[in-house]
């Protein structure tokens, strides 16, 4: 509940997904690329074309649909989405900037969408080609079944090795009328080989200039997907991609923002820590707040550390209270640190006091550790900055999955 | 063998370690650190004053050890290095900085040595404090026990989770005077909670100005210690230290200094490959070459980049020829990358020809990915910029070994 000018907006979680936003269909189905015969091809698509904006994988090797989406969301305008899962269509040459191009054509002339309107997302094996005729009876099949129901199967649909599917939806009322913003996502469990993607896909139907757009989603993301880890790996396919649609008949004014804002943070949230719920082997879901750094950068940077260090993580999966190994990363994570301020909580138990043992309660935290979620706090005590991320332990299932699977 | 003025010079392995050159003598022994009995105590000596320099971890929480050992050595001078494992008098308030001080003058006045000229590292249990009696006792016993063979017993004591000891040494000739390089290590093997460090001592009889010293060192530190990973987290207590006393009669000139820093290179480049193979859980040693990058420094990004991917090292513990995920790791390395110029090879066997795949024999790559020794060379083609970097893989003990453990 937030203050909007002078009247608390309510932000509720509804059920729902990408199509819970009015105007906004999806489907989702099985054409044949994935040979579980599990769904992978999704459609998504608005009634009317949309303010888009989208973040992208910062790896250099990025994939073709990567490619090829960031020139058509350059205006800032955008109405269909088509996700395959399956296959990656990354390092795949020029046939696979051919490949994705084509996918976004079969989809706009199937959806009556301009195909530069049309955005393109893959995940899956790398390297290996799409097997195009089954893509592309798959998207003629998907822009026959497109409904409002839909989203439930285009959540499906994009999941590559996840163990259940990722959607979040909210509403909120602006002057009486009702705007809503869902999502879809799969996760960064890489149990294939060179299966490697985060995808958010998130639509509103509140109108928001694509610039605006384009900052809020920034913003959320820096709070949600980019305060996530599982193994410190960046896919060559990661994308992000907001689109907002107007047909709330909600603008999104000065006044609003915060409430909007605030909505959005809550769908990448939700969304990101379901990533991380789902992380390949995760026991444990920990959630690392750092507090008193000398700025939100710096408590980004030592939070993020904690987060990937393979030493904190294995000392969760054997419900070790490892508050060495937690110090240490924050020692070289590159933040300002004065070792001798730092306090480290594990949840309400203070196992450090400015810089050394405080006498904490070994039972309480045992059930601390024990539990499936866990907060770890560290107040470094020398500034105002702080920052809040997400990761999963690290377990023999990890190993497992990543290294018995052969190409 | 290089050339060194007009002559080849021969640079050879010899047996032994630091105590391999003229004037050092050292000692090893069980003082009651560890409760397993094993040795803890290590001391070298040399009969005369030494140039000294030393590289320390940059971790900011930093042990009282490496606090104090950085004041000792701030004249470029030493004498003796005082080592313990067991417990690492690490995040041990000012009791900790009187322990290392402590132990400088007792292991000073023992062995005939200003306190001053004293180097004191530890190596083991965060947080713990040093049994003081214990260690004075076992630095006195050790003062009793210094020799010319005492290399190996010393390699012995600096020892924690490492499952052998680390010596190596070199000897060449220089104007008909022989000159040896020896040194020891241990790994950064963290099988216990909170145990996290590499240490490593080198000797030589050549004389050597500090400042030079310090130079070589940290050249040969880059292409060796500095060159592999485990699993990416730094120790606290890390540091690297060398003594020159000039015992040897040999002064190193402007035409000596090609052949000195060349078996510099070598003593620290195999101690640091040691460390590499007693890596946790590691079933494969990794030897992975970067060429053709823009500068030396991008190819050691994306050389380490891959050296530290998770999913890279499952791979090699799964034997699986995951070319994506090595390709994937190079592109977020932050090093310049154009992806279709990218070669990759496994062995002598090309699977990756300027971005798309070769026509490899499956067999051969199976054969290099069986062994127990594994070199991967990926040619980035955009320039002129190297670097060699080893690793190891990631097994279920690495998970059993760091998640068992409590504290």
């Amino acid at each position: 509940m937030i203050i909007n000018g002078t009247n608390k907006v309510n932000i509720k979680q509804i059920n729902g997904g990408i199509t819970s936003p009015k105007g906004f269909r999806a489907a989702g189905l099985a054409c044949g690329i994935k040979a579980s015969g599990r769904k992978d091809i999704a459609l998504v698509v608005s009634d009317k074309i949309c303010s888009a904006a989208a973040v992208f994988t910062t790896n250099k090797v990025a994939a073709a649909p990567v490619r090829i989406s960031k020139k058509h969301l350059a205006d800032g305008k955008a109405q269909a989405i088509i996700v395959n899962s399956g296959v990656a269509n990354a390092y795949t040459g020029k046939q696979g900037d051919l490949d994705a191009v084509r996918m976004a054509q079969v989809a706009g002339e199937a959806a009556g969408v301009d195909s530069h309107d049309t955005v393109v997302a893959s995940t899956g094996v790398i390297g290996a080609p799409l097997p195009m005729q089954n893509v592309e009876a798959g998207i003629k099949e998907a822009a026959g079944k497109l409904s409002e129901n839909g989203g439930f199967e285009a959540a499906e649909a994009i999941m590559t090795t996840d163990t259940f599917s990722k959607e979040y939806a909210v509403s909120f009322e602006i002057d009486g009328k009702k705007v809503v913003i869902g999502g879809m996502a799969k996760g960064s469990g890489m149990i294939a080989p060179n299966m490697a993607t985060m995808l958010a896909f998130i639509a509103t139907d509140a109108a928001v200039y694509p610039e605006t757009l384009g900052v809020f989603l920034k913003s959320s993301i820096d709070k949600s997907f980019n305060s996530i880890t599982v193994d410190g790996d960046t896919s060559t396919n990661d994308m992000a991609v907001i689109m907002a649609n107007g047909e709330s008949g909600v603008e999104i004014t000065a006044e609003s923002t915060a409430v909007f804002k605030e909505a959005l943070d809550q769908v990448c949230i939700e969304l990101a820590k379901l990533i991380v719920r789902d992380g390949e082997g995760a026991t444990k879901f920990v959630e690392i707040d750092v507090t008193g750094a000398v700025s939100d950068g710096d408590a980004k940077k030592a939070a993020m550390s904690v987060a990937n260090s393979n030493l904190v993580k294995t000392a969760f999966f054997g419900e070790d209270a490892n508050w060495g190994r937690i110090v240490a990363a924050v020692g070289y994570s590159g933040s300002e640190v004065n070792p001798d301020k730092i306090d480290v909580f594990y949840g309400d138990e203070k196992l450090i006091d400015s810089g050394s043992i405080a006498a904490y309660n070994p039972d309480r935290v045992d059930d601390v550790l024990r539990a499936k979620d866990i907060k770890v706090t560290i107040n470094l005590n020398i500034g105002n900055g702080s920052a809040r991320v997400w990761t999963c332990d690290f377990s023999y299932d990890y190993v497992k999955i990543n290294a018995e699977y052969h190409t």
